[in-house]
C-alpha cells in the first residue's frame, strides 16, 4: 500500500506508549527462541500491549497496512513457530500476565495469555487446586502459547491435552475483531464451539488474549513405580492391568527403551539406576490420589500380582519423596541424553499403541544404518501413543536431517499416525504434514485460514503454505 | 436450476438400489422424531446408503441440483434439529450400523455413524471396556447423532462430553468431499484439528459417516449415595470435599431440588424416598472404581466425616445392586415428572456453579408467578454447571412458551452461561442463541458455515439464520 514503516508505528504510538514499542538497536536484546538468546531479533518492531483492546487496534492497523504479525509467548516452541524474517511486527504477550481470578467453587482460573504456566500452577496450588498442564518449559512457557500449540506434556493420560483444560477463550482476529467467550462453564452446546478452532492453530488463525482454565482438586497422594519388561506386548498388557486396577487414578505411564534408560542412568549421569540395565523396556508409572497409605498399598498389591503373573519382570516402588524425585529425574532430565549427543535431532510422533513396539524397533535399526547417525534414544507417553526419538548425529547437513526424517516419518502414513503428537508443525514439519493429513484436509485448512486471515498476515509461512 | 425431482432420484438410482430410495406413499411410515411417530415424514425422498462413497455421490448430486439435505440418526434430538419441511432429501444412517473394530490395546472402537449408542456400549463391554457416553435415549440414539450434537449425559464429570471421546472422524462435506482422519491416537497436533468443527455442529457443516471412539477399562465397582442439604453453599462445598476425597473416581454429582425429589418419590411413583422429604437439596453421588469393598469403605468414611462436620444433613449409601438401581431411578425416571405435568416445557441451561443456587431460586419464583405455569421442577449435573428445568404449564400457546423462555434465558447473558448445555440449538433455541454468543461469534459461525456449505443446503434453517 506504499505506506512506510514509520507511519504504522506512528499510528500505534497514538494508543500504545512509545516505551512499549521496541525497534532498531533495542531489538538486539530480544530474540525469537529461548535457545537462541545470542541472535538479536529480526523484526520491524516489537510491541508490548497490556490490553486486548490495544491488540485489536494493532491488528486493525496491520490489516489495513498489509503488515504481517507474529505473536510471542514464552518462546519455548520446538518447531520454529516463532521464527521471524525481519518484516514482521512482533506482539509480545509478556505484559498481559495478570491472573484475574481463581474461582474455588467453579474450579476455574481466569488468566491473560501472558501468564507463565508455572505461575498459573502456583496460583491454583495456593487454593488447594491443580492446573494439571505440566511440561519441562513451564518456567518460561506462557498459557497463550500452550493454548496456541495445544500443548501436551506429562499428564495427558489423566487430564488430556491443553484443549481439554480450556473452558473459555478470548481471541483477536487479524482484522481486529474480538471473539470472546470467557465462560466458566464446562458444558456449552450453543452452536459452534469456536474456541476449538484457535486451540492448536499455532497463532495462524487468531491471537489468544485471555482464557478460562479448568482446575481440579489438588491430589494429596502421589505414587510412582518403575517396572521392566523384555517384550512390548507385556508393556501394553500391563498398561491395561494397572489402569484398570488404579481405576481413574493412573496419571502417567512413561516408557523408556533400554537405550534411553541406560544413558539416563549411566555412570556419568546424576541418576542412579532404579532397576538393572539388562531389560529392554522400562516403564515409570504414576498415580494421583487422596490417601497416601491406601494408594501405596494398592500400587504394591498390583505390582506384586503383576510379578506373580509374570506380567512384569522387575519392579520398584517409590518409598519416599526422594525416591519419587529420583525416579522422575530419570525420565525428565532429557538434557542428559542431549548432552551425550554430538548434535541432536528430536521427534514427537504418534502411532497406535499396538504398533509402537515394532515401529520403534524398525525405525531404530534403519536410523542406525544411516551414515552420520551415532545412536537413537526412544521414550514416550506410550499410553497416549506418543513416542519421542532423540537422534545423536554427526552434522547439521540438510541431507542428513532429511534422511533421518524420512526414516521416522515414512511409516506414519500407513500406520495412520501423526508427525506431531504435541509439538506442532510450525516451520520445521510443514513439508511432512501431508504424511498424516489428506489433500482434502489440507485444502479445508487453507479455506479456514482464508476466512480467518484473508491476507495471510498472521504468523505467515507457519503450519500451512498459503498460495497468494 | 429447473431440474425436476425425478431427475435427481433417477441420478441417485444409478448407484443406490431403488429399494433404498423411499418416496411417495412409503414416506408415511417414516417420521422425523421418535416422539412424532404418528406424523408421516415430509420429504422428497429418504435415502438409505450403506457406504461413505454413496453419501459422497449423493452430496455431489444434491450440490449440483441445489437440493437441501438433512441427515437422520436415531431421531432423539430435543430441539427440532431433524424437522423437515418437505423439500429435503433425507439421508438416514440406519444401514451404516457396522462396528468395524474394537481394539483392546488401543482401547478404541471404530464405528459407522449409524451404530446405536447402546450397541456400541455393549460391544465395548464384551471386551471388558467401557464407552462412557450414556444417556436416556441410548437405545435409539446413533453415534453419528451424538457426535453431531456433542451429546453430554450422565458421566460428563468424569469422562467429558462426546467431543472428549472422539479420536478419529470421517465426514462428507456438502460438495461431496470426504474429510477423513480415522486415527486411533489420542495426541495429534498436525495442524488444525478439523474434527472439532464438525462435532456439535448439528449436521449443518458436514455429514458424519464414521468415527474412532475412545474406550476406557471397564470399572468393576460402582458406589452411590444420596445426601441432603438445606443450603446451596453446602452443596458446592461437599462437591469439592467428596471430589478431593474420591480423587479421580467421582463420576456423578446429580442435584435434585425438593420439587423434583418429592415428585419423583411421591406416593403414586414407582420410587420410594431414600431420604425424608423435608430437605431443600438432594444430591446423588456416584463413584466408579476397581475394588467394591475398599471403594464402599472410602465412600462411607467420607459421608461419616461430612456428617460429623455438618457438611451434609443426611445421607444414605447404596448397600446392594437393588439400592443402586432404586437410587438412580429417582434421578433418571424423568418420565414420572413429565407424566405429572399437564404440558411440559424443558430446559438445559449452563450457569457457573456458584450462581446456580440463587439463579434457580429466582427463576422458579418468577416462573411460578406466570399465569399458566403450574409448577417448576429443577435438577441437573451441578458439577458441570448444567441445570435442567421441567415446567408444568397449561397450554401450548406461543405467548406462554415465550414468557417462560424469557424468565429462564434472560439472566443467562449476565451470568455468562449458555442457553444450551447439551441439547443444542436446532430450530427451537435459534432465537435465543444471541443471549449467550456475541454478534462477532455469530458472524464468524456464519462465515464458517459459508465455506463448508456455500449454498446453505445442509440442514438449512437449523442453528443459524443464513442470509441468502
Amino acid at each position: 500500500m506504499g505506506v512506510n514503516n514509520n507511519t504504522i508505528t506512528e499510528e500505534i504510538e497514538k494508543f500504545l506508549d512509545a516505551k512499549y514499542i521496541i525497534s532498531g538497536e533495542e531489538l538486539n536484546d530480544r530474540y525469537n527462541h529461548i535457545w537462541k538468546m545470542n541472535d538479536g531479533l529480526k523484526a520491524k518492531a516489537l510491541l508490548l500491549p497490556k490490553y486486548t483492546q490495544e491488540i485489536s487496534e494493532i491488528c486493525k492497523l496491520c490489516y489495513a497496512y498489509n503488515q504481517p504479525i507474529i505473536v510471542f509467548g514464552g518462546l519455548t516452541n520446538l518447531v520454529g513457530s516463532t521464527v521471524t524474517e525481519g518484516n514482521e511486527i512482533v506482539i509480545s504477550m509478556e505484559r498481559m500476565s495478570n491472573i484475574e481470578e481463581v474461582d474455588e467453587i467453579s474450579r476455574t482460573m481466569t488468566v491473560e495469555a501472558g501468564v507463565i504456566l508455572e505461575n498459573a500452577q502456583n496460583a491454583a496450588k495456593e487454593k488447594d487446586l491443580l492446573f494439571p498442564l505440566n511440561y519441562g518449559a513451564k518456567g518460561s512457557a506462557q498459557i497463550g502459547g500452550a493454548i496456541s500449540t495445544n500443548a501436551g506434556g506429562l499428564r495427558v493420560l489423566k487430564y488430556g491435552m491443553t484443549r481439554n483444560l480450556i473452558l473459555g477463550l478470548e481471541v483477536v482476529k487479524m482484522d481486529g475483531t474480538i471473539i470472546s467467550s470467557m465462560k466458566k462453564i464446562t458444558k456449552d452446546n450453543s452452536a459452534y464451539d469456536l474456541k476449538q478452532l484457535f486451540i492448536g492453530s499455532e497463532g495462524t488463525l487468531g491471537i489468544v488474549t485471555k482464557a478460562v482454565l479448568k482446575l481440579i482438586e489438588l491430589p494429596t497422594s502421589r505414587q510412582s513405580a518403575f517396572v521392566a519388561f523384555n517384550n512390548y506386548e507385556r508393556v501394553t498388557a500391563f498398561l491395561k492391568f494397572v489402569d484398570k486396577g488404579l481405576a481413574g487414578t493412573l496419571s502417567g505411564y512413561e516408557l523408556m527403551w533400554d537405550n534411553f534408560y541406560q544413558c539416563s542412568t549411566s555412570e556419568g549421569s546424576i541418576n542412579k539406576p532404579v532397576l538393572p540395565w539388562h531389560y529392554k523396556y522400562y516403564v515409570l508409572i504414576e498415580s494421583l490420589g487422596s490417601d497416601p497409605e491406601k494408594n501405596y498399598a494398592l500400587m504394591e498389591r498390583l505390582l506384586t500380582e503383576a510379578m506373580e503373573k509374570e506380567m512384569i519382570l522387575d519392579g520398584a516402588l517409590a518409598n519416599s519423596a526422594s525416591d519419587l524425585e529420583n525416579f522422575w529425574k530419570i525420565r525428565e532430565e532429557v538434557s542428559i541424553i542431549k548432552t551425550s549427543c554430538t548434535i541432536d535431532q528430536h521427534f514427537d510422533v504418534s502411532v497406535p499403541i499396538p504398533e509402537i513396539g515394532s515401529y520403534v524397533e524398525k525405525v531404530t535399526i534403519a536410523l542406525e544404518k544411516i551414515s552420520g547417525v551415532n545412536k537413537v534414544y526412544s521414550f514416550g507417553h506410550v499410553a497416549d501413543g506418543n513416542i519421542h526419538f532423540i537422534v545423536d548425529k554427526e552434522d547439521h547437513s540438510d541431507e542428513l536431517r532429511k534422511a533421518i526424517n524420512a526414516v521416522v516419518y515414512n511409516p506414519i502414513t500407513v500406520l495412520n499416525g501423526s508427525v506431531s503428537a504435541e509439538h506442532g508443525i510450525g516451520l520445521d514439519k510443514k513439508e511432512y504434514l501431508k504424511m498424516c493429513r489428506t489433500p482434502e484436509e489440507i485444502a479445508l485448512m487453507l479455506n479456514i485460514k482464508k476466512i480467518m486471515d484473508p491476507k495471510n498476515l498472521l504468523n505467515p509461512g507457519k503450519v500451512l503454505d498459503v498460495k497468494a
